[in-house]
């Protein structure tokens, strides 16, 4: 809208496109609820008081206004689902921005999977912010699909929508300054640096800010995150599928300091959306939790907004953008109107009105699985100088495994999988360049009595990662993947159980989230039908290639001892 | 210092520059008071916390350290000295940053009045940031020296140490939308953008708001500034020479909403600078008054610094720029020690070590008064049409002023001054151009028994102005004050009995602070013998043609009614 045309509104000499009578509105600035009305023009709030005309009114008998919520930090392919898709399950939530760092697709596509992400996210609901992956691959212990150097990241820094740097993991690169990493940090100095840096303290944690990165969203105690607040890092309290931390780090915030800290999802699978919610949902656990609720708004909204210097936003005051949150009890935040730039597009958790699809040439994210089958084989030799092997502890609800060491049994000259001892043959597959990698090891905890489970989403790589009680169902599960250009499947013998297919980039379906979050519930129960006893069987074997978090992990050049940061051999003398 | 550098520092694996130990340290991101070492690299803060080694090291025994101070809102012209002599009245105080608005000198010089307050403040230990005057001329009814369209803003933008616009006075036209106005705001969205609204509330404040500026500094009373504070403004408690607000306003601040409050001092004159202080004062007055001392810290660090989006200042904390002051009392703060890019610049109250003197050209801004004195008369004919004329009534410490009427005194068929009524000529005398403007009325409440004073400091148009007794007296003080190319002066009959020199722009000295103070008591010495009774009659004085300030005012160009905004007769029928 032009400035002269939303001046004449704002004086009342024209009416304004929709009025919000007889709200209670949270003011994040001052940390007040006033009654009154707040009046829409276009995409703008125009005016936030009584005596707006206008073409269209809303009554809300009192109940709640708040800015539209706001996820400091996710990957959007977490979900599962494209960003349109993501969403319709979020933005009925409340949520009406993220800065999402689209790490996965970049570790598969690089730059073209970012362009996709932006590309898709024009135009919808929900605002889609990017913040570049930092750190792709994340380590040269693994083969991923691209790598994106600091030039490579300032080519794409100016893009609309484009914001800094995500999640600046590489830590020990950033502390000691380590070539490649240096120029990553200085090519963005003066823009948004989100850091990523668990359980680093001291010294360390001093150099590592002031090498740039101002937030992070990896702490898990109290203490690790005042020691961050106090130097300078904006916290973002985490509640993410596989990582729950919000509880523990409530007790951090104060009055003092809660202007310092936001929140964020990082991950969260379709079942957790659709089930517990998003942005909303941190909200409702914070508050439970005994955190003022005003607190906790100004957390999910103007917070965000402050660091990422998001100024049109995170507010209900004019000039700002027209999201807005109607919602009727303070202690249990509950979405029953979300308006996106002036627009009702949800209403008590179900999409409203036409949402638009955006249609966007996808070629260059499907068909990335590219594996020369002929060449697979999963045959573990013997080895003349031990009978035991190291073997991945698999820990229920975490991303850390165990290093184990386990008597290998041997069969016709090759070591084979015991599944009487849970004790599973895993292959991490490279499925970016058809190298023909492939690391190959052993697991426990997937509980599997037969058959075999296979997916590409395997973090970060995303190489294609197959666990099995025999080499023929993991082939047939590994090849079902394959055939469906991405996905998870499980199988046993030559037989496909189920699947969940995933053409985009191996890591999304291009299907709605209801369906995508149906098929993950067939899937899962077929696998608990092979023995798995795990509440997600397929993400925990997502994050066993996960070379940056300890203990020990598999890539496709083979086992890595994360504490060494270094190869390991299979077999132990 | 190069970030590799840096971090080999950092991580202690080479020694710091220097340490200050053992310091109560004012975290300002937590709000908490943390006993601990700070540890300063180059210009940097490189570490907070113990085991650093350095080269050199300060014990503090426990004192407090703080960031250093900043002023969110001055003219640097009003304290009547240069850059360099004001930053030495300042720091010593703790102020390391100010955001200065060289409106005055723009007023005289234009552009490059701007560039020279720049380049005489560069390398100066006091950091001066400038917003830019986005009003000037104030309004098309006096001549000033210059006009700043949106075009000549857009071209100094990207001078170094240029932040946005500074006070947006001109009210009416960002909210009507007026050309040449909505320009200014429309370049510089996405910038800062002060804002400058006294007394504007409702519909005219939504609207100001939602075009741009995003502050105020102009609030009086509590409901003005939460007002403001709801709408999202940034506010700047203001106590100056002329207006004192900071005691009014201080009952609006909360823990809740103290984070949107910054400190300002706007115009502060020499006497008052080195008598009671700069921002250091602000936080003894708001503490003494019952402020919490570090919500009065953080409002003159970190609150300013975040609006400014000066994110390497405001703080303690690793890559800040090491700008500190150590203090004992956290009720009667006092600056024992001040550092400035990691260098002791003060301490006690006074400058330490060489400071750099810059050598600028400043040709540009001296010679800045030009009137054809041959030309000049101060008669005012007597009027058929009336006997009584409007008088500029002076009000103590303020600068409104009353419209009176009042009989003229006529001798010979000219007006002439009346002392005995204390009805005195005043002419204001453009002095830019030499287009012979002079604008004639009568002024109440200067107090003068015999002679005249004069100055070169006139708000906003800076034209000469003079009031007397006689007209001999009026053109002695006249023509002294472009004797000295600008200045404040005292004369009687023939004679000249004091003088502050003002040589560059008419506005400030090229003298130190000290002796400028010394001048200044001298002249107001001077001005009292001849019978004024005001604190000071030359910020009277320099206030009286201020045609955007109520009521009566009075420009080059003729007597104006702010109230009608409009030009009105002397005469009264």
């Amino acid at each position: 809208m032009e400035l002269a045309h939303f001046l004449q509104i704002a004086r009342s000499d024209e009416p304004a496109d929709l009025v919000l009578r007889n709200g209670r509105v949270i003011n994040v600035f001052t940390g007040e609820i006033i009654s009154t009305d707040v009046a829409i023009a276009g995409d703008r709030i125009v005016g936030v008081g009584p005596d707006y005309e206008a073409r269209e009114e809303i009554g809300l008998g009192g109940r709640h206004v708040c800015p539209g919520l706001i996820d400091a930090h996710v990957h959007v392919e977490s979900s599962m689902v494209t960003p349109p898709q993501f969403a319709r399950a979020v933005v009925p939530r409340g949520t009406t921005t993220v800065v999402t760092d689209p790490h996965e697709i970049a570790n598969v596509a690089g730059a073209d999977g970012i362009r996709y992400m932006l590309a898709v996210s024009a135009g919808l609901p929900l605002t889609v912010y990017v913040n570049l992956p930092s750190c792709v691959p994340a380590t040269h212990m693994g083969t991923a699909g691209a790598e994106l150097t600091a030039d490579d990241l300032v080519g794409l820094a100016d893009l609309p929508c484009v914001i800094g740097l995500a999640e600046f993991m590489n830590v020990p690169g950033a502390v000691l300054g380590l070539p490649g990493v240096l120029e990553k940090l200085v090519a963005f100095r003066g823009r948004v640096i989100d850091g990523h840096a668990p359980a680093v303290s001291g010294k360390w944690l001093q150099a590592y800010v002031g090498a740039g990165p101002g937030s992070d969203h990896e702490c898990t105690t109290v203490d690790e995150m005042l020691e961050k607040l106090r130097l300078g890092m904006v916290v973002f309290i985490r509640e993410s599928t596989a990582a729950k931390n919000l509880r523990a780090l409530l007790p951090a915030v104060t009055p003092s300091n809660a202007r310092r800290c936001a929140f964020c999802t990082d991950d969260r699978h379709p079942a957790d959306l659709l089930d517990e919610g998003h942005i909303d949902y941190l909200i409702r656990l914070a508050v439970a939790e005994g955190l003022d609720p005003i607190t906790a708004v100004r957390m999910a909204t103007l917070n965000a907004a402050e660091w990422f210097r998001l100024r049109d936003r995170g507010a209900i005051a004019p000039g700002k953008r027209a999201d807005l949150v109607v919602f009727s009890n303070l202690k249990s935040f509950r979405a029953e109107m979300v308006f996106a730039g002036g627009v009702l597009v949800a209403q008590d958790g179900t999409p409203t009105g036409d949402w638009p699809i955006p249609t966007v040439d996808d070629s260059h994210v499907r068909e990335t699985v590219h594996v020369k089958w002929e060449r697979l084989s999963f045959a573990i030799p013997a080895c003349r100088d031990g009978e035991r092997v190291r073997v991945i502890g698999v820990v229920p609800d975490q991303v850390v495994t165990e290093h184990l060491v386990e008597p290998a049994k041997v069969v016709d000259g090759l070591a084979v999988s015991d599944p009487e001892r849970d004790l599973l043959k895993i292959a991490v597959i490279e499925r970016h360049r058809g190298t023909g990698n492939v690391g190959l090891g052993f697991v426990h905890g997937l509980g599997l009595k037969c058959g075999a489970l296979a997916g590409s989403v395997g973090h970060d790589a995303h190489n294609l990662i197959v666990a099995g009680c025999d080499d023929t169902s993991m082939l047939t599960a590994a090849r079902a993947v394959g055939d469906l250009g991405g996905g998870l499947v499980a199988a046993a013998g030559e037989d496909v159980l189920g699947s969940v297919p995933l053409p985009i980039a191996g890591l999304m379906s291009d299907q709605p989230v209801e369906t995508v979050r149906r098929q993950m519930d067939r899937l899962v129960e077929v696998a608990k039908s092979l023995g798995s006893s795990l509440h997600d069987p397929f993400m925990a074997l997502g994050f066993l290639a996960l070379e940056v978090i300890p203990a020990l992990k598999l890539t496709d050049q083979g086992l890595v001892d994360v504490e060494k940061f270094d190869f390991v051999p299979l077999w132990v003398k």
